[in-house]
């Protein structure tokens, strides 16, 4: 069977990206929807043709028999346009951040914003397969991870599962990403010559994706230190993270919890215990590569994780959750 | 009075930097010693005369009136090199680790290799003015710090001698490089093609410039985690560093550590709470800039430092350095 | 029908790219062929298999029942390699210089060498499809074109074959590469800090490529001037042609004589007139893309013509001509 | 005599540059005026003053006692600024093509618009001070050159006037800029992910500055091409000029001209016939470097010239313009 797919901010970096991939999805037929808020587009060769093109009413929609949108748009876009969708049956995979978190009083807390739709905030559902696949599969409203909790989560989880954190040390998080991660509206802090041989921290002690890592991985705000810097690179994620686990006896052993939790995942790749997987390794691919090391003398370990924040961070999660929603094997078009 | 200086390693990048800082020095006549293991220059405008060249044997070093050698060298050159021009009474800077460590002991285990002349590693100086000021001035063989101790030593010094620090929680150290700091030899690591648009993690839990940090600090090991990073930029370095200070009261309290340690320092500048420089702030200058910031809900703090590997964390540290060997004003060409 | 394809040299840049394309390739069974010229590898996830490898003599490539060889090679190892294989039947596609050129007076004028297998020299077909399509097919020894020629090539030849072009004028080619075609044996070349943030003109008046435009054009020596200059990106070819046609009506008429020579070929692309292609409409791609104008006030007129120097320029033209030579749909694994 | 100067546009990259030279020169005391179009500014350490600030109103720039105005501002907002100061003896250097061209035809053909100021229009000196040094001296209004141009001028003037150039054949000058020369203001075409690992032709057969060329080399319109191209760099342009010259004998003959032409200028540098100079060479300097290479068997020869669009092609040479009209050494804080 083949559904009609819409997106809406495919001209935005997530949106081209999901364009190109479901260009190879056997089972996906693609339709463009433009949105007033779109940038605009890049020179074309000639008789470029590419999917149809809709525009982003609820009536044109569904209309075209579309059954599934990807809102590649920012969260007040998105919190405009998911319900009148979703009240019609078409389903809604959200790459913002409109609706990742549970509560009302979390999404006030972190977004600094009331929350328009507190029923369908409740109702999304958190769209990590590694964690949840059951729940994506039934999933009217599926609402894609932010990038670097992504990569953070399932970099933690095993560890933090295992109850073997010092929790009072606690986990610190040194995550980079490239520009790309920024959003394609152009910005002083990502015009080429503030970024190109430059480096910089943001968001130090406060970022909103903060509590997507503590709702997954059960560690406290206390326990948790996450900063964000900006790398000179389009695309790519690499976290670092930190800890302390002084009942670890060995790297071998750290390593065991990783295959373990992993072993089956079609996206998530360990290294051997001290090596290290660079951004490179997984650019252009849905993969999570994970490296893991520690030091028996001092109980000390480091993890550090890589993404396409693109890629696993955005549209290639957010195709992985429609495969899973629409019974398609998981790497379709992916692989 | 003019002195004659000569630089061993002219045409690697801290060799370069030298001569172009020594160039503006008024105090100092630069002579280029040629050493067989150099790289090949650049290309050059007609004309261009630049200094003098000499050989490299201690007689030549001697009859040209050389009163102190840069050794912008590898760790072995330095040690076969530094010897002979000490024992006729010429002063040395070493860029090198070679002199860095105070014991065999020390060297042995980081360097992995005999020191092969110890007396000489016990009377090295060294040359992190900030804290060995009046040792600098009467150095025989001064030892310049590696770039990425000399930003973590300043910026971790004022917390972990005010004991406030969360000792058992530890001190992270999260340090990204430029590639000049790998110097100009040509290595696959160093290639453009596998570094542009990529980012890696390197000498994970294994690091030699790990006990340059703990001897200036005070930490211990099983209390400090240094990680390195390659960052896809020419020069520069940013180090992000986390602890626990649960009895620190706010920010600004922290801030004023910093206030009292450096307010005299030239070369040490401080951002407001929360305002984190980049490493843009940096370049081309001798400046270490640090900025600060504290969460009292948690009782966590972030230090953020960055330097220019090839001015403060190499070249311009040794005209520092200079500058005080020989009594001139310590910011001659170096503001 | 499935044949077995080997590459020597899978570790280089070209190599790589080979290896990623023929992964896709449904028709195909790669061989990775170990030779001791080559570099070392990256980082691997553990599990990952990979093709079979095998060593790089006749005997045992023919004992894998190996049909084609891919020879990502240098032009002397090429030379070495490629007759015995030749000989035991086995197909050659080889990606370096070594075969480009019809006469040994040529060879040894442009590449200043004698060419040690003079006989196969002759026999070598020019893999340039959208010229040769027919001999292509059934060639022994298939020799893929330069990346700057391959897009030269395709940028200059409708014009000059129109007999519209002022050959007094002649024709410039300013042709900017990036660093992976430079390969990836490390250099002072091709070290990060030498190339990031510069940009250079190299083998001004004196560039090996050229003689495979005359021969492709029918232009002479004296009515082209080609510059090579190095770009700071991974990968990707730009150059931009200079011309003048006094009898050429408007850029429209011009336009015409490139949708004649171009409109059935699946990887030429052209633009509309005044519309200019960047390096990024075809990296990863096997697509030449070319952008055309023309001012009839002067009677001079601009192509731009860009190609990914690893695909079109390599990789996946040789993957294009193999398809050719094993009666392949063309464009199987390319698009 | 210490005067005062103003800068107008001090936080976009020009500006800023300005002020950074205008810092280490030991005769001028530098006032910054805010301007309501001007962009935000960069994190600072604390207790960094820099110079004073004051308001852009001709009254409160004339009661601050400044003798001379540099306006780093877009041409629309020179052309506002520029009259009332000039009024009040005020002399301006304008960096913005506001006044460049000659005539109000030429600015109506080149920028599609009216000049409201015709009379300042004629009298404006253009300021390329190798061509133009004893009027610059006396200028009220001073017409800073277009990057582009003071490259092209400077490597075309010596050819152009000797007489020897096929003028059928023309003079092609593909040119390369790194993004700063797009100025600070953010826009998708300088947008960090669009110019990264990306390259691409702009302005083709139709650029405002042809006519800067034009009108200092004495060649006609259909004599010259023009292309621009945007690197992925911070700053720095190259140009790469083509052209026939039959009579040249060789290419000594060729680089005799440049030296009689340049020999006592302080900042045209020259290099040995066939040796290239790249961006490094100038980067951060005013200098403008030159190559030449000739071949005489086709009569086609080559020249590179290289600048740093953001010195020589602006502030730098904006300050070399400010020394010769106040009397000062003309190297003065430029070397």
């Amino acid at each position: 069977m083949i559904i009609n797919a819409g997106i809406v901010g495919f001209r935005g970096y997530s949106g081209a990206e999901l364009q190109r991939i479901l260009a190879r999805h056997p089972k996906v037929e693609t339709f463009l929807i433009e949105h007033r808020a779109d940038s605009s587009g890049r020179p074309q060769p000639m008789g470029a043709s590419g999917p149809e093109r809709i525009s982003c009413t609820p009536e044109a929609i569904q209309a075209a028999g579309i059954r599934v949108v990807f809102l590649a748009t920012p969260p007040e876009v998105s919190i405009e346009l998911a319900p009148p969708l979703l009240d019609r049956g078409i389903r809604v995979i959200d790459l913002s951040g409109a609706f990742r978190l549970k509560t009302v009083e979390n999404y006030r807390r972190w977004y600094r914003a009331e929350h328009p739709a507190a029923d369908w905030l409740a109702r999304a559902v958190y769209g990590l397969p590694e964690f949840y696949r059951s729940e994506v599969g039934s999933a009217a409203l599926l609402s894609n991870p932010g990038c670097y909790p992504t990569a953070a989560n399932l970099a933690i989880r095993p560890l933090a599962a295992s109850g073997l954190l010092d929790l009072d040390a606690g986990l610190i998080c040194d995550a980079k990403s490239g520009v790309s991660g920024a959003g394609r509206k152009p910005s002083l802090k990502t015009h080429f010559c503030e970024v190109t041989e430059n480096f910089s921290a943001y968001s130090v002690l406060d970022h909103r994706h903060v509590p997507e890592v503590l709702m997954n991985s059960g560690l406290e705000e206390a326990q948790f230190s996450f900063t964000a810097h900006l790398l000179p690179i389009d695309r790519g994620i690499l976290e670092t993270i930190y800890f302390r686990a002084p009942r670890v006896k060995d790297a071998e052993q750290l390593h065991a919890l990783y295959r373990d939790a992993y072993h089956s995942e079609p996206f998530v790749r360990l290294y051997a215990p001290g090596v290290m997987p660079d951004v490179r390794a997984v650019q252009h691919t849905n993969f999570c590569d994970i490296g893991l090391d520690f030091d028996p003398a001092t109980g000390r370990g480091v993890a550090v994780a890589v993404i396409d924040n693109l890629v696993k961070g955005a549209a290639g999660q957010a195709i992985q959750n429609m495969n899973l929603m629409f019974g398609y094997p998981e790497t379709e078009a992916l692989l």
